[in-house]
């Protein structure tokens, strides 16, 4: 894409209103804009990073075998009321209609996914099974002052397995495990990502969070010396030592919860009387567990970990384009040189933004593509040109290099 | 996909609160679910449909050079005070949160996307420019009994653009207008689907729809006998002779809306005060269209048009799949053959409906490929296997012939 058409700008000055250092760069850099607290549009670059995020997600969930649909956000507040939650969760946004009838603006899904699939489960033979979704939710949140980390609205892959004993919940859950740990290490903060033990909130007693070490993180996590996996802080005193590995050596960190998967048993098939005939012809409750990722908080969290103090610095798979070329120097033969490098890597759908931006410094150009983040920088000048070459700079990195321009597109 | 592991099982009966064909069909067929009134889950064979519209939708968006963005559903009402709909629109959804703040839950995104493009927009340079997105609306429908046709919570394609001038604006109008048939004609309705002038509705004074005909249409269109265009019945007193050709005779249908385009002007840059720098340094107004296409209204026209007694019939640009492969008879060979075919199929991404369940007769698996309405259907039997053949029959024909299975992969 030319950055000339690109409607966005960056900015200069850090928004006054964003406290959030992700943010703060986010909207400096135009992926995101604020509309309000806690709720953000995904501008053009933000939304390619996000439809990123949202193919590895597909990907790692569809290898899991389970099935996507996608559910509605408006639920009659009967099912929330089966639940107890249409009283009990505080941060519910409830809407009325004209007919005075209300309405849950779902904040999760298992108040309707439960009564769906009691359509479809009668027998053990429809189990096991698991469903999941890319869908909005709405929760009203108090400290809506995180950036994406923490949205009022926001996107979220939510994945639902239904099962016949906890043998089998039990290794499911240990592959949705797997895949959320290939999630993140894709998302390229794999090493930072902890496996946690915590509480299960308002969803159920026990559950694991995936937390990312940062300072911008609200979470206190103590990770295990010797083997990684972490204990949240709100359960520690119930965990002398470490529940995988038994070492009692602890480095406590702020954390950012970046996903989290939960056993929640019968609690939710108990109050829509999900069950299944076994194999004795015998009526069973059918277990659940729940796995949820935001789509946008990883985002965040992402932007927050491996930004610099000049800006973004995406990793490969998230980056909204592989190259940032620039176009430095008035030179017709150069500005030759960089439109039919453009051409080339439009027909390989190579995705590159093109600085071609007239009247621009190189300095501005320069600190323009330090702010935005790509993780290759590929500068196209009088002097580079001059010897049938451009310049090539990783993000991060101080080393430049010279390639050979048809070198570029078999990299 | 294997049928044996699709979660949602064909229904015998008619939903008994569904008045819609394509609902009841959609349903029956597990395409969707109905949540409540106006409002529907899709369900795997549904969201299949919906991506394969999304996808054309969006190379035909992109075609012209508009920018994909992301905007949110939670609106700050002060945005729809400026504009006067806060109080006038009466099917907008409210929303207050426990601070007492009132949001709008967003039935269309004028009162957000103008502000936002007030941020880059302050030149002409910074004109023509055009931004669209894909994302859930709310509209408090008072009559939502057409299934999917009329959702309380739908999925819509929205395109505004931002000019200079008249001429600009119309240029780029056209050139809408052109990817919106390209569109239906892609999705298969192009024929039955015409260009028809409307009133504006509560957007503005004028408008022009794209109209299919159907006797599920809530609309009343007059389509001229010689070139096709239609007038909407709403506007027909104020044409005597049709708008583009001056011929005079014309046919009278019912018809559905199943995409809009309008030419907003100055109606939302007035408001926010969305105004340029033209060559001359003076300020001047920016004029802006819109451009929408609902998508779940599209699957549920095309399904209602497309549909006959036994059930559905996709075009094949919309179908969930290639194929719908029915193994018949109970030989190990005939298992086999048809196992291998289906592994050919995987390998060379055919997508493929693989009706492997066991204990279901053949017209069980022959009416459900009807109401499921694949395309092509392919039967392997112990017949078809004797002759190292499989029997291939069109959705809508009567016609079979045999083919190896080889040139079926070629096909």
């Amino acid at each position: 894409m030319r950055q000339s058409e690109l409607f966005t700008k960056p900015r200069k000055d850090a928004p006054k209103d964003e406290i959030s250092k992700s943010a703060s760069l986010l909207i400096r850099a135009g992926y995101i804009d604020k509309l309000h607290s806690g709720v953000y549009t995904y501008l053009p670059l933000g939304l390619r990073v996000l439809k990123n995020i949202e193919n590895i997600i597909r990907e790692e969930i569809n290898s899991l075998g389970a099935q996507e649909l996608l559910l509605p956000s408006l639920h009659p507040k009967e099912n929330w009321e089966k639940t107890g939650r249409w009283s009990a969760m505080d941060d519910l946004y409830k809407v009325t209609d004209s007919s005075g009838r209300e309405f849950a603006l779902a904040g999760t899904h298992e108040e309707v996914i439960v009564p769906l699939m009691k359509q479809f489960i009668s027998s053990y033979k429809d189990l096991p099974v698991a469903v999941f979704q890319i869908q909005n939710k709405f929760r009203m949140e108090l400290r809506a002052k995180s950036g994406i980390l923490r949205g009022r609205e926001f996107i979220m892959k939510d994945l639902y397995s239904f099962h016949a004993d906890e043998g089998n919940l039990g290794a499911f859950y240990e592959r949705a495990k797997d895949a959320y740990i290939s999630i993140f290490k894709r998302a390229g903060i794999g090493e930072r990502t902890h496996f946690t033990y915590a509480s299960g909130g308002s969803f159920s007693k026990y559950s694991h969070e995936f937390q990312t070490v940062t300072e911008a993180g609200e979470d206190t996590i103590h990770i295990c010396m010797k083997c990684g996996v972490a204990i949240n802080d709100e359960v520690k005193k119930e965990h002398d030592v470490c529940s995988d590995c038994g070492m009692a050596e602890f480095k406590k960190e702020k954390a950012i919860e970046v996903g989290n998967i939960f056993k929640l048993k019968t609690k939710y098939s108990e109050p829509f009387d999900l069950t299944f005939k076994n194999e004795r012809g015998e009526n069973e409750k059918v277990l659940m567990g729940c796995y949820g990722i935001g789509l946008g908080r990883l985002m965040g969290a992402v932007a927050e970990v491996c930004a610099d103090d000049k800006g973004l610095a995406w990793p490969d798979a998230l980056a909204p384009f592989r190259y940032h070329m620039l176009l430095l120097g008035a030179d017709a033969g150069t500005k030759r040189f960089a439109e039919e490098l453009y051409t080339e890597f439009g027909k390989k759908n190579i995705p590159v933004l093109y600085d071609d931006r007239e009247g621009v410094s190189a300095g501005e150009k320069f600190s323009v593509a330090d702010l935005v983040g790509i993780p290759t920088r590929i500068v196209v000048s009088d002097t580079t040109v001059a010897k049938g070459m451009v310049e090539v700079k990783k993000r991060g990195e101080d080393a430049t290099k010279l390639v050979l321009g048809p070198d570029l597109l078999r990299m």
